[in-house]
């Protein structure tokens, strides 16, 4: 069954976690970049990977094509030791998924995301050219269907959902955005309308944000809809790092990213809320992006599955609530295997030096630069990031 | 060369990190029983994370047998669909560890643990009789030397070490205490002291606490060496959490432990502090135990990569402290390409409801258990255990 | 001067800081019934503490009539011992008050708050009537103006100003709410514009929010005079507690109130950038509320001393930003003497097993309570209790 | 009954609280020198504070004369535009103390502290000179005892104490030092011992250190004592300040000392677990220093009062453990009317931004100046400090 199929028919879909987040840690992408060339240079590690998601339940194995356009890698993959080709990275990521899809019950998607095009103001035609070159390899590799992730700019979304609707299979689009919409300031609502009328069957948001975040980015989009009288799936994959401190943009502007977030990784249990909350607004596709481990999208189909009716292949290494502590030898660790437990713990950090919140860097959320953006004398992040550079805003 | 002739010779020698954390995380271990099953049932998963830790700088690669002695299969084993044998277990442990290895410049060690049978209380005989089953497969599979670790009564470790040693192979030990010595109430110097004169080259610990407490733990023992005037190379693997709020028994019985214990995993640059400062106390076998990612161990070979000359394969996908964030589109991020920066971060929680501290479960740290212990009236954990139970110590 | 001079020539008039919780603290007030019958029992309590902010540089004294309505004291006082009249209470109050405002250059303001007449629900004339007898008072003693201060519902406090208006004197009026409006769902900027249309001379918040909170609403007010073509003098009075975790109800809702409260007590830079900001927004009526003490006023009084070209006589106990430090013994105190210093501190609570945030109790921030207010089921503060104790939202 | 009469009949006495922090507060101490001019200049605001205490419970009225030698008032008192004689200074502190005294059940004591001369090395009969100066004063006045308190070194307490036992009155004597000990290095137990040698009749500590850490120190006070077969009653007047994080100098080396302490500030329910514990060691003479506000002391007062059979005057104003909240009209507010509810409360802060510990500033805790004074090569605080002066320690 499509994933049309699945979703109309009331299916609860299963996404996959963060590629370069997860293999980063493991040695195998570079942050700055988090380009995919271990599609070629390691094709184990990222099987090995999209195995774990699926056994912890995945539905969809999405092809780590993750910037992966032509122009991003090259762009930034000049410290590749021998080149490698767009082509082979983007065909390596579709064999690679659809072997470990086989292995199980789940559909490959194919995936392309915000373009240096865009950014450098490159016109449309330029953009779409970029999209359709991923496009052409998704197609002759045949995945089941496409998904235009981590736009920061609805625009250029709605480009890629027109290139991608092109192959006439079925289409999601998820945008980085928060509750105050994308970088020219369109509404969460406005985006989703644009999406959906642009061919995206399945709308929602990833990365940037926090559950708590996303659900209420995706909430403006439901309603957004209603208002418009359009109809189309939900989905969220949002981070799997508590951010209550973001700016607008997102996670990038807070000062631990990337390479400090650790404080902030979030537990199997508060992705058991996030995905009932989820569930309970009416997402039928959730998954996560980055941060997200294989035991955090087992923790989805755990919490989920009284309405699936089954649990994942991982949940034989797992305890439903840390009941497997049950037989632990001692009393106060046996005193934790229930429900109650966890879900009321508040985990210690054990930085007692740290604090719990920063302020976001940059520009995002300075005074100054939101209120040029308020006057519209400035209304895109490229004229903002020049006025920063000239006006040290 | 062998283990003795590298740390003989100067070499810092970096061990590996923790797997049945990482394999739970991953789906393939049971926290509670902890056991390594997944040696025999998932072999790829087990062989890729010793790939990755040889890839992040790994000298050793620890067979995957912690909790594989025979006793505790049984013990805990019985939730394993298909009875695996624990001989079974061990030799595919081998088998994995040694085709990793093959890969590079590493050593593999045969590791041996804690017993049921020592904390039931069986004589030194039969607890005896568990350890050389574990070696005859060892010996079998010719690794290159043994650890005996993860012990909390230094009498059970020396009856280990005496058996490893049997094979005229070099033994390391490591026990996971923290200050305040074993469970017996026997102090770090001593325990070093026995564990040497039992035959251990090598002595130090491992988990339980994180890396300041281990380092001070092993300060204790080197203290304890040199007044007896004994020597024996250092070796640490601590947690990859901060554990300041640990009493004597040390994460176990914290709140958190096992599935709330996020927010106190330790960033790359913690790891960078913690081998500097082992390093600089003279620990020369420097590696991770629970908690430790392969990108935890990359970060122990980038900051002795001055001592040793060279950086680990991983370190193509990591520039040295942030460097490879200077390309970044946004300037406030590339001012974190830098090693200042990090350095000083004091990451935020994002968890502006939960505290930085918490009191640790059970008798460990409760006063009446303590001054018990100081009166004599019980001094073994087994002998309190029993009295918590009948008396709500 | 009277207030309106001083306010029209431009001056900035200082207000003074919380009296019942300073009492409280000093052993005349109980917390509670929060009622100042102290004006008779321990004059000289009351007397000293106006002093305190006199000598801090408070313009205004307030008579020391909070709660001190006739409903309210009966209702409450019956604790008191033997029993003390309203009037008593009230005429204590302003004798004193003027005896200390006649130490130096402050002037005296009569002040009503909100009653136990109105929350029970009697008509407009029985409350009228409760504000009058207290203004009889404040006439007969002759106060220089007249301040209705912590509502809840503008509605009241429409009221009060009616009633204090037909002295001919002038008067101020405040609110206790947050940017999201009084109890009834009436916007800051309707709020601000009814209270103008009825009379009052200043308006503006009080109570029940930090400084940053109480910024916010009294700009929204500013917007809706703006709005309406209204013109007002701005005033605020805050806490002195951080509350950035308080729901629409404020403080009161907060788990630590009244007795927890401490770690939350705002330093005296937290009130120097209060005080600029407030400036800067155009509030020319700059004062405090629960938790301000004497050395909080100062901090306004010195943060302002540029523009109002002088210091308070409290200053000569003071060096500006810690610059009486500067002859410490100790190298490392004498580096806190300056600006910079105390400006980037982040002060600890020196509680690391306590969180930094809380969640407020009550139906105030339920999710239950607030639909049913937006459905207009229940619109009063009166009926939502009920529903909460009926159907325990 | 004199001091010696109740403590030895078993009576608790209760002290009060801290003068200096709590006049800065008020407007009539400076920071920095922290000197009792006020007494001349203000007596009336020394009285009211005397009088809050007396009727918070404090049976011992200390006079206002801390830092009150002539050497100090001259060293720092040139800020006090007409130059007030050290004479007058400590006669009014006496009258004052004694008006307030017999408005009630209390006895004055007279208080010497630590002195600039010992510190810039003057010689045994200079320092003694200073202290008999004031002892001339309290005996003209007729102090009903006396205490030596705030001594760093315990060489300077012991002179301090052999001077105020010339005088025939009883003298207590108190260190503010941490269980480290002295400045040389002299433990707790061997301080206590000199002191009673000295004449001390009352010994134990006060200021710099938060409760928890002061108890800590008098019990190992009291384990010297009963090692030496020496009697003396024990006494403790702690912070009102949480200092887990405090160096061997206690809180000044702080960075939030002196104007960033609030988020410290304990509440009245940490004192009554502090009265406790104290009753509980054994200490009889239990009060506040730094930070005790009256409403702390009433809260020693009340904890106790099932032990010493009454309330103090000012719990009139109080209900046991927040039971004057039975009557509020909010059912959650009311829920707080109980001992359960604030003895479990974990307060937050409000300030997400900040951490909930510090590293103490200064060489008190720095590696090398530990070192060096392990290493004996300088014994002496002098000594120590000119080294940092030169070397950067």
């Amino acid at each position: 069954q499509g994933i049309l199929e699945r979703l109309d028919g009331g299916e609860i879909v299963i996404g996959d976690g963060g590629f370069v987040f997860a293999l980063e840690k493991r040695g195998y992408v570079k942050a700055g970049p988090w380009t995919p060339e271990a599609t070629v240079e390691h094709p184990e590690a990222v099987r090995q990977l999209h195995r774990e998601f699926l056994r912890a339940g995945s539905n969809v194995l999405q092809t780590f094509t993750f910037y992966a356009s032509e122009d991003k890698l090259e762009n930034r993959g000049n410290y590749v030791a021998e080149k490698i080709s767009c082509q082979k990275v983007n065909e390596a990521a579709c064999d690679i998924a659809r072997e470990v899809a086989n292995e199980g019950d789940a559909l490959v998607a194919g995936g392309v995301s915000q373009t240096p095009s865009y950014l450098s103001c490159k016109d449309k035609t330029e953009v779409k050219a970029v999209f359709r070159k991923q496009l052409e390899i998704f197609m002759k590799k045949n995945v089941d269907f496409l998904i235009a992730e981590y736009f920061e700019h609805v625009e250029e979304a709605v480009w890629a959902v027109e290139v991608l609707k092109e192959s006439g299979k079925p289409v999601a689009a998820t945008m980085c955005i928060g509750p105050e919409g994308d970088m020219h300031g369109v509404s969460p609502g406005q985006c989703a309308v644009q999406l959906v009328k642009a061919g995206a069957s399945i709308v929602g948001v990833n990365c940037h944000f926090d559950s708590e975040t996303c659900l209420e980015t995706v909430k403006l989009m439901k309603e957004g809809l209603q208002a418009a009288k359009l109809k189309a799936h939900l989905m969220t994959q949002p981070l799997a790092f508590h951010t209550p401190d973001c700016g607008k943009q997102g996670f990038i502007d807070l000062p631990e990213f990337p390479f400090g977030l650790e404080p902030r990784i979030v537990t199997r249990w508060d992705i058991q809320t996030y995905a009932r909350k989820a569930y309970d607004l009416g997402v039928r596709f959730i998954g996560g992006c980055c941060g997200f481990e294989p035991y955090h999208i087992r923790a989805i189909a755990e919490e989920l599955a009284p309405e699936r009716g089954f649990l994942p292949e991982a949940s034989e290494k797992h305890g439903s609530w840390g009941n497997n502590l049950s037989m632990h030898t001692k009393p106060w660790v046996r005193a934790r295997a229930r429900k109650e437990y966890w879900e009321n713990l508040k985990p210690a950090s054990g930085r007692p030096y740290c604090p719990s919140m920063s302020k976001p860097d940059g520009w995002g959320v300075t005074k100054g630069a939101r209120e040029l953006m308020q006057q519209k004398e400035a209304t895109t992040e490229q004229q903002l990031r020049e006025l920063f550079q000239k006006q040290k805003i």
